[in-house]
């Protein structure tokens, strides 16, 4: 009976996408119900997975793209846009199609009427063909992702490539689960005493919202990007993708992607699109509040995100923004390891994170540890030492701090450098300029840490993003717990840590984290670090704090980017070849995506 | 490791409570799975399910509510109020308390920490235990939904109690679905190639949003409130419940019960609260933009529904507002069936249902049915005769019509009869006024019927909600399907319905009605009506038209109102009773409230 029952008359490939990759999506389902380790892209930048010649050819073909106009052809396309510059000191020089947004959005209006009818199976096959082909070219992404974010070069390729793509089949995974909870066709059979029973025949059709609006951010295009991108496409959306105007080749690479494979399966391209636009104009917001879009996926800061909140009230928003990440130190049977794993945290990427800690809360009379008593001012002189001491060797230092990504950055540490100086703080470990071994342009700077004894400075309330961190003296430990809980509920935060060997503090902070609605990392002082989530394991965000509403990825990230749409008809009515079919009705009804 | 796991210390009840309904729970999870028919609570007033004494006891039980002050203690009472009128014609006379939402608000705050705690086994058993008592007190409620409603006893016995305890189950087992979709513990070990592997144990906590805001209407108190309220409770929120003043007893008698399982449970009975308020006051609007207020369950007007949806920005609102309801009449090869089941859907409830069709689209020159092809007349005729016999004895008449809820509905009808002098349109039945045989100063009006020559009157683009329909000339059946469509897209629907022979016009309704995202009905002619909806198998609303943002009951429903907090800790750094219990991952991990 149903005539939108998942066909693509012109898309051959389509099903052929989501044969070849159903079991991988079988996988990732299971890893979103157990959380426990699990990755389907290889993260160390091997050869014997991604080839002897993957790095040269990778590099190459970054560098073919250099100085020129970027190779892709989408619909009303009315000139030219990009003004790209490395944080390692190199003008990109490549230009990006500029879209008239009037032309555009009918051209995608278009494209997508083939695309939402084509079903669950389509949508996740093409989405998953498009993640194959992005890890292939893993490589040039993560050159793409270096000189653009100012990342070393295997934290773009980790975070830029394997990682990103994780997240992707993340939401990917989620999407499916939730749309194939839904009985495609069911049997509605209601007695009637005596008389024959009630008898209809149900389809639910999954349909999509709209056309999806992924707006990039400048130092995790990839990795905060997928999920928005894959969650609304793998649900039958079209997707805009906005790169940041510092950060565009990344994505313009994923869209080119995307489009090659959209077309082989037989759809019109510009189901995805590039909206790339310069710093200074209007793009963002003009697309952000236009009827046709349904969807917004944000990442950057509290402002733009709050202003989408308030005004994109056509769509459904999610959002990542800034906040305060914090560290609260009670005691610990291992400073070493702990001072050694905040340094890097502290370190990693310069700060330029949005899970970077930045206010670190230490009793005033110090921490017990297994080597007796340490001071607020040892703690604190400790975690300046071990900074140094990481990023003592610039060739090595760089691997760890990357380049800084944009002014903003050099003027926010000028700006707590300032505190330093004023009375209100004290330096701990001045940041000091390096330079890069390779890169004699780059701009690399190490951390800035200082010290604040008072615990009700306005600077602890604000989100000095980049690599600048307060060690600040409280009256104890449940005063640093106060604290840390009163800024997640007001500033908002993506991360909250805790050293601690008591149970009841521990305790203590568990609680907090939960009323508060900030994920907590408890003891770390090995290999893992508060800055890192890994996919299909940790929720990115909880959506329950001002720093984001939503979390990456989880089924509130999905279950809103499609609706379902029922029709109904006495089973009597169906014509007979179709009866046949459907008036025995299997044990389990048929889902939206049987695999 | 956890400190936050299910844990209700004062709670002696609460997992007694979730022992004995888990098999109910689990079937309810299994019937959304499905979709076919399933129902908890029984629809028939029967004694042999509701025992010999069930409606002289609840009719008794709720006589004795009449003229006096309701017995509901709770926080923060300064006053009394209500002024409910039966629209059988009798004075409730019975009063509420009236809280000061100033002292509500923080009593609500301090009940619900230990309830916030208590886990998804907890919320579930309570809510179920609530949805048990509700249903022994069917009739008590019925006989409160029909007082205030105006509803037939049948009909607020049924949709007033057992399909509203249905559509509470059903928001329940979304929200069960979810939150154990989520392991509560999970073992992250990431391999380090010859050294050990990176060993984590991980908790996610399901963290309630806060305080959940049920807004009752008039119609369907309890039918149209239970979904968001166990929707709300079963995800371990607070909830507020505001009736409609004209409708508070059905809800106050729920609010009552809730509170009483609260407390057996051992919780503070403030978790759960009354706020009765005068029609002229504006203690919806203040309590809908309070920053504790996290989620709003709304039905009512679309203007209210939009005023919430623009203003009370910091809670997730999920409304049922109004629209235009439609058929579309194309062929039937059953004409009298036809007939006789629009009739009866225009009629029931005299049209008081925010699913009764409106508008009925018939081509200006008639349609084809196995008796040869039936003029617009003709069609206009038969509906308006088959209405007027459904009416025509009052005592049979008045199970059908019940009563008018309130005058803003009678002067909907002289509105629309004015448009059958006015030239606009064409007066096919007029609505009469019927004596109740029991209730002689009930006011009861039979259905308007118009036919309407213009399809771009603008009248067709209103909703006269009550017993108001229009029979409209189209060109053909074609832009039928596309006035349709428009509407649903511009004005909302809930309902939409096609009459054909023809699969190629079947079929462009149901991409219409996907296009457009409204629930379709074909070639209804037997006992099931486009206006009702089952739980467990339709879905009520879809959210993706404007009469709705939200589906009764979905994923979409129940996902928001919770989120999840992560806590991470090394495997080895947790103590060792506990680590035994830890370290050996079960092949599955526990989740979120196991059964």
């Amino acid at each position: 009976m149903s005539h939108l029952e998942s066909t693509t008359e012109s898309g051959t490939h389509a099903p052929l996408f989501f044969t070849r990759h159903k079991a991988l999506l079988e996988q990732a389902v299971h890893a979103i119900g157990q959380r426990g380790h699990w990755s389907a892209y290889t993260e160390i930048p091997s050869t014997r997975v991604y080839g002897e010649t993957a790095n040269d050819d990778g590099k190459a073909a970054y560098e073919a793209q250099l100085g020129k106009p970027f190779a892709l052809q989408q619909a009303a396309t009315i000139g030219l846009t990009g003004q790209e510059t490395s944080p390692y000191g190199i003008k990109l020089g490549i230009s990006y199609p500029k879209a008239d947004l009037n032309q555009l959005i009918p051209a995608i209006k278009t494209a997508s009427r083939a695309w939402r009818q084509a079903g669950p199976e389509v949508w996740a096959g093409v989405s998953l063909e498009i993640l194959h082909r992005l890890n292939q070219r893993s490589f040039e992404i993560a050159y793409a992702v270096m000189h653009t974010t100012g990342q070393s070069f295997i934290m773009s390729f980790q975070a830029g490539s394997p990682h990103a793509q994780d997240r992707g089949l993340e939401a990917i995974a989620y999407a499916w689960q939730q749309m194939r909870a839904i009985p495609a066709r069911t049997q509605w059979q209601k007695p009637q005493g005596k008389n024959p029973p009630l008898d209809m025949i149900k389809h639910y059709h999954i349909v999509p919202r709209g056309i999806g609006l992924v707006i990039g951010c400048c130092t995790f295009p990839t990795w905060n990007s997928y999920p928005g991108l894959f969650a609304s496409l793998a649900t039958g959306n079209a997707v805009i993708v906005k790169p940041h105007p510092g950060a565009i080749l990344p994505l313009a690479i994923t869209v080119a992607i995307a489009r090659e494979v959209l077309e082989e399966a037989g759809f019109d391209a510009n189901i995805v699109t590039l909206a790339a636009h310069e710093q200074s104009d209007n793009t963002a917001l003009e697309l952000a509040t236009r009827p046709e879009i349904s969807l917004i996926d944000f990442t950057g800061s509290s402002q733009n995100g709050n202003w989408l909140e308030r005004n994109a009230r056509q769509a459904h928003v999610f959002t990542e923004k800034a906040g305060v990440n914090q560290i609260i130190i009670d005691s610990t049977d291992d400073f070493k390891g702990m001072v050694r794993n905040i340094a890097f945290s502290l370190s990693l990427y310069s700060g330029q994170m949005c899970t970077t800690p930045q206010n670190i809360y230490i009793p005033k009379d110090g921490i017990t540890t297994p080597e007796g008593q340490i001071s607020f001012d040892q703690v604190a002189a400790a975690l300046g030492q071990a900074i140094a001491k990481l990023t003592a060797d610039p060739a090595k230092a760089v691997e760890v701090l990357g380049a800084i990504q944009n002014p903003g950055v050099l003027a926010r540490i000028e700006m707590a450098r300032q505190l330093g100086t004023s009375g209100n703080g004290e330096i701990v470990l001045d940041s000091t300029t390096l330079t890069h071994p390779l890169f004699p342009d780059a701009c690399i700077r190490t951390p800035l840490l200082l010290k604040i004894r008072d615990s009700k400075a306005a600077c602890l309330r604000e989100e000095f993003f980049g690599p600048v961190s307060f060690c600040i003296a409280t009256e104890n430990t449940g005063d640093s717990i106060a604290l840390a809980e009163k800024i997640v509920t007001e500033q908002g935060a993506l991360t909250l840590s805790v050293y601690s060997c008591d149970n009841a503090v521990i305790a203590a902070t568990e609680q907090a984290a939960c009323d508060a609605g900030v994920a907590l990392s408890i003891n770390l002082t090995g290999g893992v670090f508060v800055n890192q989530s890994a996919a299909f394991s940790d929720f990115h965000g909880t959506g329950a704090n001002p720093a984001a509403n939503a979390a990456l990825s989880d089924a509130a990230f999905v279950v809103n980017r499609f609706r379902v749409v029922q029709t109904r008809v006495h089973a009597p009515l169906i014509p007979q070849a179709q009866a046949a079919e459907t008036m025995t009705p299997p044990s389990k009804p048929p889902v939206n995506g049987s695999i």
